[in-house]
């Protein structure tokens, strides 16, 4: 490789700025490891009078991020402007085109045009790194694609939304609402004002839909992850998931199937034992299930300025050594078509929680309805009894493994019934080795 | 690189076959992976009559790994027969030599010769890769070297060995005593017939020294590790930990500190609410510490056949897909000799328990001689009176942070009361921010 390798970076925002310091404090040892000088050389952002913590003396400045990717000079382009198509885009294959390596942190944007930038990276011989753009800080992406190399992958889980973890533990942990924590949490800086892309579970998808492109070697295909918030998560569904020795966590979740690739975000129970349930806070995790390694979980910070800065510049590092990997793990024409499981045909443990007015029968009614069915039951509970006579109480029912469409079945039939004071909650139930 | 990379295998134990194995069922997506055919054509064994689960039809055999690591035809040399010096040192030097890469699980061949072998492979423009070495599967490695590649690392925190962490896990949950625990393991075969280099800590601190050098850019220094393993640690211990919250681990540390770095491997007590201390069981984990980063945790299978195979296997697809690093993260030559940092300034919080013979006035003075060393009790408990007057109590404090060198002189003074029916029992606790 070069002696200096020359960076443009657009978008100096926090981790715009993050990455710039980063790479003026870490010089030396960044020397050493790249065996190349790693230097900024130009950078783009509108406003140059905002106090970012660095001189932008020396260096070249554009007001319009294109022009940036068309700088000759620069060697690699680190896209830090966010959004999937405007901008952001035209800026990526701009650069690709005019052969430069592209890192980003820009989530929405792989998963979204991931593979016709791929396809573009590979007809110029370049690549573009995008460490940052899952799971912050946490190196995942290079752990699946070259770590775990040698492995076939049965399933990516991942905690992949710091907001939504906070807001979970929290609710737990407090016995508060979804309201009343969300609003706290944007006072506190770890929600944003608008929260939609954070708790509906979209920002989560993106992410999820990067790991089972490079998990199962397919095109990535967002439209094929079928997405559920947090926003229906109740107090009591988390207190009673904790007597049953469960945790409820927004998880993103991807596995190989016989007919195809599940990929969905939800809230499900985890087994309290295990690791990924104690992962709390803003904190992210991932767990990869290879067939030769077995289970492998990576945990870390999964936002910010300093934790993905740290991700931009692992990914520059490598471009700078002369390290690079197909976008996907493998060439672009290599990736197969992803073919969708059926949702209906999946198949695990339910959680099912009822609110009935407690009169003899009921339960009688439900259980017979599961059996009808074919859904087995490992456990119930049964709530104390209503104070008043024909009050309400909360019936949970932990179902054994079974299909989507048989549970679906069984929940349509009871939500019918007369005993119900508000609509039943199912939750799927996921399983770890560990 | 070529279109074809051929692998030499030198030893074909159970990490030997199971690569040979890898290679050969996950042939197409290695090809993908790597760009290119990865085909095993000689291996070097003692006995060609074993059956190994494989044939070996048409690959050249040697009896003496040495004529391997001379055969022109191959482009890795793997080295799977282990130990320091002997034939896996000799076969590792002449590949390198021969301009051949080496990839190797071989961590006491690392931790010993390592700065040796890094040189060799410097000057001949290969590289020994040896991610299997440590952790097994868990490609830790690779997040050191090149995940966190723009971070300075403050320290670096191993649960490596994980027949002391099924030792100790199984001592907890059954209340069981060391010897006890550590027959069953070796007829479970999760311990060697001879233990020692597993539940001494050399296994461990094989591996620490490995981290340390990764982490700080340092050359590896195993001697400078202070190792000490898990005979001594009691069920008693174990259970007052968890009284106060805390859990027993045998930990490998490697940190950075004023005057040089701290690397110790020994039993310490660790926060039951941070995520190393719910590593359990046979597992291994590896906790950095980076100044962008945060807390990084991964977690995994730490040895084995197949959990073995996949790191060595994903350091062979990095090979022949032409990306390699320095041996060290760093050029050999950049290595900065190591500093090692005096034990007796090891500054933290420590766990102190007495056996004492309860009468009146053997608190005062206990508590009367910490004071004296300066050091500060955070807590104390006094474990129920002794059924018969003048009988047995254990007495345990938990002190502040303090020096090692004021604690021991503390611990040095209290061991020569006449109140003790036992040696006081000292041991380190670690923290941790998650």
């Amino acid at each position: 490789m070069k002696d200096v390798v020359k960076i443009g970076v657009a978008g100096l925002g926090t981790v715009g700025a993050g990455t710039v310091k980063l790479l003026s404090e870490h010089r030396d040892i960044l020397a050493d490891r790249s065996g190349t000088q790693i230097v900024v050389t130009a950078v783009s952002a509108r406003d140059r009078t905002r106090d970012r913590g660095f001189s932008t003396e020396g260096l070249t400045w554009y007001d319009d991020a294109r022009d940036l990717a068309a700088d000759n000079e620069i060697d690699i382009l680190v896209e830090l402007i966010g959004g999937s198509d405007g901008i952001a885009y035209d800026v990526c294959k701009a650069a690709l085109e005019n052969g430069k390596h592209v890192v980003t942190a820009n989530k929405a944007l792989i998963a979204l045009k991931g593979v016709e930038l791929a396809q573009i990276a590979d007809a110029n011989n370049v690549t573009i790194a995008y460490e940052a753009a899952v799971a912050g800080g946490i190196p995942v992406i290079k752990a699946l694609r070259e770590g775990l190399a040698g492995n076939a992958i049965s399933r990516v889980t991942g905690i992949l939304n710091g907001t939504c973890n906070y807001i979970l533990t929290t609710m737990r942990e407090q016995g508060r609402d979804f309201a009343d924590v969300l609003a706290e949490a944007q006072k506190l800086g770890y929600a944003e004002a608008d929260p939609t892309f954070d708790v509906d579970g979209i920002d989560a998808a993106h992410k999820l839909a990067i790991l089972a492109s490079l998990a199962f070697g397919v095109e990535v295909d967002f439209d094929a992850v079928a997405v559920e918030g947090i926003r229906s998560v109740s107090a009591l569904d988390i207190q009673l998931a904790e007597e049953l020795g469960y945790r409820i966590k927004l998880l993103g979740i991807a596995k190989q199937t016989p007919e195809g690739i599940e990929q969905r975000v939800s809230p499900v129970m985890v087994d309290r034992a295990t690791q990924i349930s104690k992962v709390e806070g803003v904190f992210n995790a991932v767990a990869l299930e290879g067939d030769y390694v077995g289970p492998v979980v990576l945990q870390g910070r999964g936002a910010g300025e300093r934790p993905t800065a740290s991700a931009v510049v692992a990914d520059i590092v490598d471009i700078a050594a002369g390290r690079s990997a197909p976008v996907f793990g493998v060439p672009a024409e290599r990736l197969k078509k992803n073919v969708r499981a059926s949702l209906e045909k999946h198949t695990g443990a339910y959680y099912l929680r009822l609110m009935v007015w407690d009169r003899p029968g009921v339960m009688a009614e439900v259980t017979a309805t599961l059996a009808k069915h074919g859904v087995s039951m490992a456990s119930m509970i049964q709530h104390g009894r209503a104070e008043t006579e024909g009050g309400v109480v909360p019936v949970v029912i932990v179902a054994h493994e079974t299909t989507e469409a048989a549970m679906s079945g069984a929940v349509n039939d009871i939500a019918a019934f007369e005993s119900n004071s508000q609509p039943p909650v199912l939750m799927r139930i996921e399983s770890f080795a560990s």
